[in-house]
């Protein structure tokens, strides 16, 4: 296995992105990672790219070969992968994959997600897809419900509150005001979070990430050839993923994620690092209740201690760990085939030092945590920026 | 990269499966790969999967983590992949390089379609969804309507008949009839092909491949250890994957897949094979017109040549080149996800002997071939029995 580092990343400005198709937004963000890997795109020699729903959002499939022709890169062999709200994360791993194994040199990974071409209602069918249509979308159980049964099992094992679960989103929404790719940019209080309008209970509007439209692209080189393109290659040194079932019923606890356990631990001793290593990392805040189980589960925190860490500003930029300095899925807003291509592109900019007032003091080592559905794809990816 | 073997092989009796959704048609598949292979399923260290469509289908996504949640394999990294198609031959090449990479050493890669749960319409408004939505679909082009328009191109360009396209599924019907798992099972003559149902002109309703619901699974193993599960391991030698535009207009040519002839091109080079080392090829008859083209752009004769040859008999089996012994696309059926895994299972039944009354004289080396749509994607494989 060979080493491997990220020395380009560009994405678009998320939000309602109706001057775009996704041609045009896979375009806009890939060639803004190739000019910022200074390359001219004929090194490349494969496509990967990750999205979700396209053929149920906007009817278009064969996404892979969509990419690679709207980057003017055909012939090159290009992949899309999907894993509901993980389809970026594992893309990423996909390529990550091909160049460690000597196959490539030089690879683009894109993600992608149309949303607001169908109405919120369409758009929530859709995600329903990533749970268990068949035991818990046919009997009424959509995403916010699902979570709302997590948060409320947590409260009721741990005390955590709403006020704790607010404190994420204001300070997701702090972070977003200062990240111009933002959907939202503005700041918000928990008096506005917890009067917000309530969606499926404990969770109100501002505890959801919205639908958004957006992509997001990396570009990844073999780590012996990274210098000659960028003085800053970020090394990606641990790569892991799981699974678990795709019903919450079937789980062994509704308040930790064991897939996403299973890919932390892999990807610390891949990485050779461990939680108390980690300076910063984007992690899958879908809704307020998922960032407090993954501060947890990637084991930055006790369990059951997320809520009150976070109300006390543990998790705040240049706190004990920086979580989400790119707003999160919250603010930045969340075109699912997109995020976890973004989160990768959050981590490089930070430990390059391009974060401007988001930027993260003495950012050494970063991790992406992207989770799929409730938690039945998790994948971790640990980022350090090579000596 | 390490050399990979196929060392198990299993599928689900396609056609139309109400008896079975989705979670069952893989697990059906895939405890019969594991079983061909040896294994207890504690050896496996990831799962890969093809499938299409099901979001649209069916309503589902997530695939990936379904397929490893019905095979009982949580909590492995399991991942999807689309690229229409050829979404099970993607998912082949992807397995392919997780074992080549040296980051596992077994992996079982399934492909899977439930498309019999819709009206035929709305099957072929998801089909449509493999080719350009915005210029082809909006505009009324079917894929019956890209291929007839291949196919009239053909006959222009070459005098192609239509008499020689029907002869392409009178001979899979005749293979098909040896096959116990594929969708239809009888012989068929040219006068029936030429007296069916028009589609799209040239093209008749026995010029075409069947929507079907159905599932396949292979397991793959590092070469070096796959004797201790098999006497006979079929060694991957070639692998590869090439793109094109997705719409036809873009084309260099409407006669010649430019990614089917790149990835051969580059498949053949890995193997350090040529066209004539071939004994027998899986290829992606979808429509007559298809494996026409498929047999010319795989160099196995002269373009302009295919239909001919097919009608005086050179593609029979037994015959010059053996072309289709499981039935192909047209007798086998098409759900679409799992084709490409099902052509690997023939080629490693063939090369291992095992075809029974469809079986190749001496088969050592053969081929896979599948496409995307109509060829924005190709994958080519070619596979030895090891000595």
């Amino acid at each position: 296995m060979r080493k491997v580092s990220i020395i380009g990343a560009g994405m678009t400005k998320f939000g309602e992105r109706w001057d775009k198709g996704i041609p045009e937004l896979i375009a806009e963000a890939g060639v803004r990672a190739l000019v910022d890997a200074n390359l001219s795109g004929e090194e490349i020699q494969a496509v990967y790219g990750g999205t979700m729903a396209a053929g149920r959002l906007v009817g278009q499939e064969h996404i892979g070969a969509l990419l690679a022709d709207a980057m003017g890169l055909n012939p090159l062999p290009s992949v899309r992968v999907e894993a509901a709200c993980a389809s970026g994360g594992v893309a990423l791993r996909q390529a990550y994959l091909s160049v460690a194994s000597g196959m490539y040199d030089i690879v683009v990974v894109g993600g992608v997600e149309k949303m607001t071409d169908v109405s919120t209602g369409d758009a929530t069918i859709a995600l329903a897809g990533a749970g268990d249509i068949e035991w818990e979308f046919f009997s009424g159980a959509t995403f916010p419900a699902l979570y709302a049964l997590i948060a409320r099992r947590h409260m009721t094992e741990f005390g955590t509150t709403e006020e704790q679960l607010a404190a994420v989103a204001v300070k997701n929404h702090e972070n977003g005001s200062h990240n111009e790719f933002a959907q939202f940019q503005n700041k918000i209080t928990i008096d506005q979070v917890l009067n917000s309008k309530p969606i499926a209970d404990p969770l109100k509007i501002l505890d959801c990430s919205p639908i958004t439209d957006g992509a997001a692209a990396v570009v990844l080189a073999s780590s012996d050839i990274a210098k000659k393109y960028t003085d800053t290659p970020i090394e990606i040194i641990g790569s892991a993923q799981a699974s678990d079932t795709l019903a919450l019923h079937d789980r062994e606890s509704l308040t930790s994620l064991k897939a996403a356990r299973v890919a932390a631990e892999n990807a610390y001793k891949q990485a050779k690092v461990t939680p108390k290593d980690i300076n910063l990392a984007e992690v899958h805040d879908c809704f307020t209740i998922a960032e407090v189980l993954a501060i947890e589960d990637l084991g930055f925190f006790p369990k059951g201690k997320g809520g009150i860490a976070t109300l006390e500003g543990e998790t705040a930029l240049n706190s004990k760990i920086s979580i989400n300095t790119s707003g999160g899925l919250k603010a930045c807003g969340h075109p699912v085939g997109a995020t976890g291509v973004k989160q990768a592109a959050e981590i490089t900019w930070q430990l390059r030092g391009e974060a401007g007032k988001r930027q993260v003091d003495n950012a050494t080592i970063g991790l992406t945590h992207n989770i799929g559905g409730s938690g039945a794809t998790a994948v971790v990816h640990i980022m350090k920026r090579a000596d």
